[in-house]
């Protein structure tokens, strides 16, 4: 017999602990999934039954917008509101969805401090929306979302138009560590989050859904996560996910202190430095860890580079799309005059960032910037 | 400066190395990313190009499926065929598309051994059949099917009728550990394996996708594995999922001998406790770790529940539909006789299993029956 004076002879439905299972294994792994549930509900102050968990952000994403597109009753083509300046995992489903002829789209644009007016999503409402989909804070340039506000406008046109199936969606991954994630004081029907930006949380998304949400699964072959999401749970990596995102609401109102000092420091060093440096996005409403320039004429993926060189690791417009040699749609959203060539740098800082990083990284930057002044000016 | 002597500022791509970042920590995520894709790709006998990381096997089997069927120009509806003893994954997939009117399906019906005849596949070919799938070796029964004879009747029938555009997939799950994965002496141009049958492996999926097959995504937003699974990959499961394979392969024929004489010593046993037992599935072509019974009007789910307060962890039914109270569709398949309430138990070996485990939960087992054959009887 193992160690444990236990046999499993349960191989076949997994190696590790399966919660599907029955057996004694399978129920303590249920519980453990179901108390990871529970703990991630309590912290967006939602139900256990309205949480799902998903492989990552963008599948997450995906499953909110195609879900209700598919599950549309509409008699036409339903149509689904963005903005200009969301992540890949958000405008690409649009995009799909409307080359597919499975949905009618409007882009809103936000305005140049890449900031959206939320009375400008209620015009952008037909009535034929049934979704409405704005991230909480951008990937790129930081920039806070009037979330509430923008709840605030579809109640009022949903009130006055009596209707109730028009549904909000927020991608909050960027969010997670430094804002509020309370679903019912947002006022959004769905929410997204991710491990990926949580430390030591593991790759798992989560897709808050709000009961009278009606869904439909990109996946089929289970009942886990009432369906909506088939497929064995990743037990370790949810317990690990819940574990880290509480620490998180712990920490937050102290990290989000310490970081906003840290970042505005960054902000005015920079402003020192005698180059052109373009600030992207509004300096206020914007994520405590987010710091996002241009510097006219410069490749930022040759900045990237030369910073990586002295051992810094910065990042040229969002991962996902890097080094495809185009311009960020973000920062063309928020500045038409921008040049193709024209890149962004960002700088995230994180819970093990500090101050003498922050001095280091601008004496490097600023070293570069004299290097590269005699190719590209 | 943290320990490294690097400064790490790029906490919004990631908290961990993202492959896809351009700085020093991306580059050395990106190279470790590919380095498991290529070793993942000799045990299979594919190019690394061809191998795609997914979330586990469900999300594989329906990338597989719902890929070809979203990427096909048949100008009527695509036709896909499959079996009657298939993953949930895949029954729930066809059954989905055939519902939505995206596909039109045929099941092949199994023989009472738990086996599929070449022929039968062959026979229920259509002009606009575009993807047949068939599991490696079945999750209950473990009985394994004949993927190079299917694959036979196949290239005949593309051959004669001069077409090429049918493209055969095998679910491999539960063959990953035991049988052998080379797709190109399996003459398959999708397979999909997972981690979660794995020692050690975490949970990954892979779909092996031949070069010439067009696929649909699932999901947007990403350039991630050759944009067919957009999301950043899981790289530290990933990793763990490459060497475990490689451990799989090492120890793979004298695991599968050691296994085959504790599965044959089981059921040698079981045959002399003195109750009706039904054997489930083909004795031979079958995974040497699987054992499955039906215990005529004992429920088995009871059965499981009785074994684990023996601390003995077996299965009724997969896991994946257990709880559910209907019978196994896999064993309606070989047994049209059975009853809505027989069920069956299912004990699947692996690594640690010993002759002395076997030995304990035979005698169990036996007591088990024995107790409960007065209500039972």
């Amino acid at each position: 017999m193992p160690k444990s004076n236990k046999i499993y002879l349960d191989y076949a439905a997994s190696v590790s602990p399966n919660p599907s299972s029955i057996h004694e294994f399978g129920v303590e792994a249920k519980k453990k999934l179901e108390k990871a549930r529970v703990e991630t509900a309590n912290i967006l102050g939602a139900r256990a039954s309205e949480i799902i968990f998903t492989s990552g952000g963008t599948e997450s994403n995906n499953l909110a917008i195609q879900g209700v597109v598919l599950s549309s009753k509409e008699k036409g083509l339903p149509h689904i509101i963005t903005t200009n300046i969301e992540h890949a995992s958000v405008i690409e489903t649009f995009q799909m969805l409307e080359k597919r002829k499975l949905a009618q789209i409007s882009i809103v644009e936000v305005e140049a401090t890449g900031i959206v007016d939320p009375k400008k999503i209620k015009k952008a409402i037909k009535k034929n929306t049934v979704l409405i989909s704005v991230m909480y804070a951008n990937n790129e340039i930081g920039t806070i979302q009037p979330i509430k506000e923008i709840a605030k406008e579809i109640r009022h046109y949903k009130k006055q138009n009596k209707i109730n199936n028009i549904f909000f969606h927020t991608d909050a991954v960027q969010a997670v560590n430094y804002l509020d994630l309370n679903v019912e004081k947002l006022g959004v029907d769905m929410l997204t989050i991710s491990g990926s930006k949580i430390l030591g949380a593991g790759r798992v998304g989560v897709l808050y859904k709000k009961k009278s949400v009606p869904l439909v699964s990109l996946f089929y072959g289970g009942d886990q996560e009432m369906g909506l999401r088939p497929g064995t749970e990743n037990l370790e990596a949810i317990v690990k996910f819940s574990k880290a995102l509480k620490l998180t609401q712990k920490i937050k109102d102290k990290e989000v202190l310490r970081l906003k000092k840290l970042r505005d420091y960054f902000f005015t060093k920079l402003s020192k430095i005698p180059f052109k440096i373009v600030r992207n996005g509004d300096l206020n409403h914007r994520l405590p860890n987010n710091i996002n320039i241009t510097i006219p004429n410069i490749p930022s993926d040759l900045l990237v580079i030369e910073l990586s060189a002295l051992g810094i690791m910065a990042s040229a417009k969002s991962a996902c799309k890097s080094g495809d040699g185009k311009a960020s749609h973000v920062i063309k959203a928020i500045n038409k005059d921008i040049k193709e060539t024209d890149g962004s740098l960002r700088f995230s800082l994180g819970r093990d960032t500090t101050k003498a990083d922050i001095d280091y990284t601008l004496k490097a930057f600023s070293q570069i910037l004299f290097k590269l002044k005699k190719w590209y000016n």
